[in-house]
């Protein structure tokens, strides 16, 4: 596995189909229609194939599907609506309707509008936890467009100098298409790590980087435990908090979303907001020259010479691209937590549990 | 000061009238018209009002365009032309004009069409050194718009696991204009540092963070000296990485430009490439919406406790804006270093030096 688990005790593995097939049942379960059970298990499954369980974004968000739908805060089959219109922008209002659904369909709306006009914006309020960031830019590259996706998220980052949290890790997505091959496709938090992965160090009995989060009284640490409840760390120091705040304000401020220390905090109205942004790469260059130039760029950016010769050079999103393949053959990592809490709460749903 | 500018001895401070028309005087002999001087006197100043001087994108640039402009690898006058013309999107072919100028018409036109259509990107290719990013983000926010400023640059980073620099530093400037105060301002390189800062710390006899550069064969440092021929560390480590490689892909690749390690290499062609992006705040929610949300967003921010009493909690940007006001009272700090040779030069182009 390119991506180094840790201790294998905490895992099981499945195939890909049983879990997708698992996860559609449970959305379906909790009221999803048949287009918005397929988008989210598509997203989840996506994560899956990517990511470290620890970071909780595979078959994990089910537990809080499950907990937000019952509570009233995500409203399945929700009427999303239209509220602006113009020649390269947009604006859903989501209706509390399921994240990862409303991104999607702002996304597919921002991809029309940009193939038209170049370049288009379409925000999103009223939603949900968008899942991963990079899922919605795929989509945009899946069309032969560049995607980039933005969200504000509840607050774990602190201003520069503060330790109070008030920003969200808001998580971009960017992905850029490429002719026969995955695209290149970032996923990131705006900080250096994520509350998930802290605790999967934790519960390994790991330290972890001092820039990862600070204590609640703004010390650093290498203790993860010490900082569960002290902000996230941005990236770049005092310009991961500057990207961050852009980020509320782009999804937050500008959508007519919650914002800041709001977001996320009361369990009936999240209010959280997007911004998924679509580029035509060949609004300059013929499609056949975009895509001639960023190959000459990305064998020039792949043959630089490694530090360590074990680990040739990677483009954004090559070693979850290649997880996935390896993945879609050797079966899905999933916690034995994950699986247990799953467990329980498909039987109290009814739904057939096959892990 | 608010900036720490070190050891005293090495600036004088000057009024900026008199560092501004100097500038243009300066440009003036260089062939540059009356809009090109007024343009990037304006960038210079801004920088010299903003900044440290050991960032060395105040009047240290003249030194560069002096060169460039003997060496034809700038051309003052050059006949810029628009290549593409989409709703929201345009080309500008800067003709090896300066760089200053051609971002600053880029950002202009972006403005004008984004005010119709919303958004709008505009390219631009065959240009140089635009200065600094944040001086063109803040063109649309002078106009009410939220400006962002891309631009490729001299390879001085590496693909993250490599010590060999085949991307540049990269920088943006995003700007969000405000009611009745200064834009929040975010101007900063992919990078944790610059060669620049560097050089400054070396020359100061100082050590400086580990996370800013490595050396030539990839060892982590606390030299400058060791490290001034090695990468630039990227913010976020892998993440800024990706950021930067985006960067060039949107301004390089895109636009026809020169892109990766090829960029600033031929003294003759540096074809640098830029991407400027305009976004309408008031697209979804009206202005006054957008303003009192902003100010209420802005306000939960800076109310966050600091972790110093000394040192509230700052947006990006105010600092500079202070400092710029501070400046503008108590003088501009100029390396002496630069001044010796501007003095120089200015006798041999017959430039009155009135520093």
């Amino acid at each position: 596995m390119a991506y180094e688990i840790g201790n294998k005790q905490l895992v099981n593995y499945y195939e890909e189909e049983i879990l997708r097939q698992f996860a559609a049942d449970f959305l379906r379960a909790l009221a999803a229609n048949e287009e918005e059970a397929t988008i989210i298990a598509d997203g989840l499954m996506t994560a899956s194939l990517w990511w470290h369980p620890g970071q909780g974004q595979g078959l994990e968000k089910l537990f809080r599907y499950h907990r937000r739908v019952r509570n009233g805060g995500i409203v399945p089959q929700a009427q999303m609506v239209w509220l602006t219109d113009g020649p390269s922008y947009s604006l859903l209002d989501a209706a509390k309707g399921f994240g990862y659904v409303a991104a999607h369909r702002a996304m597919q709306r921002a991809i029309e509008k940009a193939q038209q006009s170049g370049v288009a914006l379409v925000g999103v309020r009223n939603s949900n936890h968008f899942g991963i960031a990079g899922y919605h830019a795929w989509q945009a590259a899946k069309a032969g467009l560049i995607g980039w996706s933005f969200t504000n998220a509840k607050a774990e980052m602190a201003p520069w100098g503060s330790a109070q949290v008030v920003l969200g890790t808001n998580p971009w997505g960017i992905a850029i298409p490429r002719r026969d091959a995955a695209p290149i496709l970032l996923d990131m938090a705006l900080t250096m790590s994520g509350k998930g992965m802290m605790r999967w160090y934790m519960n390994e009995g790991r330290t972890m980087p001092e820039n990862w989060a600070l204590t609640p009284d703004g010390h650093t640490t290498s203790d993860p435990a010490k900082s569960m409840d002290g902000p996230l760390l941005p990236i770049g120091e005092y310009k991961g908090y500057g990207l961050s705040l852009v980020t509320d304000v782009l999804s937050g401020v500008m959508t007519g979303a919650l914002f800041a220390g709001a977001v996320f905090q009361d369990d009936q109205n999240y209010d959280v907001g997007h911004i998924m942004l679509a580029i035509r790469p060949d609004a300059f260059l013929s499609r056949r020259q975009f895509e001639e130039r960023l190959e000459t760029f990305i064998e020039e950016v792949k043959s630089t010479t490694p530090i360590d010769p074990r680990y040739p050079v990677r483009l954004p999103g090559e070693v979850e691209f290649e997880r996935m393949q390896k993945r879609r053959r050797y079966g899905i990592p999933v916690s034995r937590e994950t699986v247990e809490g799953l467990r329980s709460r498909a039987d109290e749903l009814n739904v057939p549990f096959p892990l």
